[in-house]
């Protein structure tokens, strides 16, 4: 198992006329969990989109509880739980508010693909070594 | 049952680096498609939001098939499956590209909330009155 | 000289908890206004790039007369005064709300470069034969 | 003269089919920059809007030079040059890349104005006591 946290603070650009941080925002503060759990173990995203490898995703979901508001400094807790197998890889988000509170939760599905073709590819060695010992 | 379309050119803002349209402005697209839905019914929602009624997100579930690029106009459909009961109301979408093939599907569910309480509320009469005859 | 205009509905997501939609929004906005233009002229934006040419912003300036508003359908029109020479091409923009007030007007400088190698080109033939007749 | 300086991590969402940071998005790092610049001084704009005064943007300009790109963790400076007279307040950034490269250079003109009207107050006296030593 891998675990990983980050720290973001919401953006006035990501409020809405709610008040609230806009539910499409999300997306790109699980991505940022997502690349500094990989940076956490040595895998630098933009490395691996550099050696030809990129990871569109494949599933997203996301369960919202507490509304995030501006200015609050969120905790974003990436786990991987399983081993890749195949072309994919999943994660799972619990984002906490500042206050502690569990916010938000969601897993995400990706696919290792060739930038060349597109396809899908199996897990990289390099991925795959890195992670091993970790499950 | 509610169905309704919507069409959407993929802005270059909306592109990133794989040269597809970035995985978290599907949200934007969806909420496109559920505010005109709702429209064809004789609902605007700026108006549900004048009269202290908005509408949260509460689960998002997004299946990403086939990247959606630049300059592409994606169609998206969005259905009303069920009659909403107590507080929630849940919206079915599927996303064509420019070709017309299934490019991704989605659910939402929302909540209806009170703008000045933040708690949730009934579907209100307004809402269901126009509904009703379609289900 | 050339002028275009194109609508565009403000949506959820570019709103923020002033109620307005977000400065940093408008940028998209102007994108299209430009695309269009040229699309107007017979020029895709996507078809100049795959030929190896793309058109990265120099400089921006905007200026925020009237707040724009959720759901607002605004008109940005989109005018070159003057033919491009060198390597940049300069477009004015006006944003006009759904009132028809003027909003916010912009002006946009824009580089021709290679796509290969980032740097700067001069405008492309096929361009300048095309634009030659509005000037 | 205040100087303020905030880093910031260029994210995947916010880069563009270029393989650049996408030109919008500068607007949020700038707001990132003027953010952070004032709660240096001890005023967090979170209050100053729950107060009752808001600070919408009334003219952008930005110079674009260096394309910043995906990862990049860049280097925001904001400058407040002049002491705020009347009901604007003016803001300049200078960008820089990861390599300490002057990337992107800025000027942001706000208004103080009343959440609850909409319309352009002075200088509140809290702004004004706190950037007098300043200056």
């Amino acid at each position: 198992m891998v675990v990983s946290t980050c720290k973001i603070r919401i953006r006035y650009a990501e409020t809405d006329q709610m008040g609230y941080c806009y539910y499409g925002n999300y997306s790109a503060f699980l991505e940022m969990g997502r690349v500094e759990a990989l940076r956490d173990l040595g895998i630098r995203y933009r490395d691996l989109e550099k050696s030809g490898i990129m990871l569109p995703v494949s599933t997203l979901e996301i369960n919202y509880r507490i509304p995030l508001r501006y200015d609050e400094i969120i905790t974003v807790e990436t786990t991987i739980f399983d081993f890749p197998e195949g072309t994919r890889i999943k994660f799972d988000n619990k984002i906490f508010n500042e206050k502690g509170d569990l916010a938000s939760t969601a897993k995400v599905v990706l696919v290792f693909a060739s930038v060349k073709t597109g396809k899908p590819v199996s897990v990289p060695r390099e991925i795959s070594t890195i992670l091993k010992p970790h499950f």
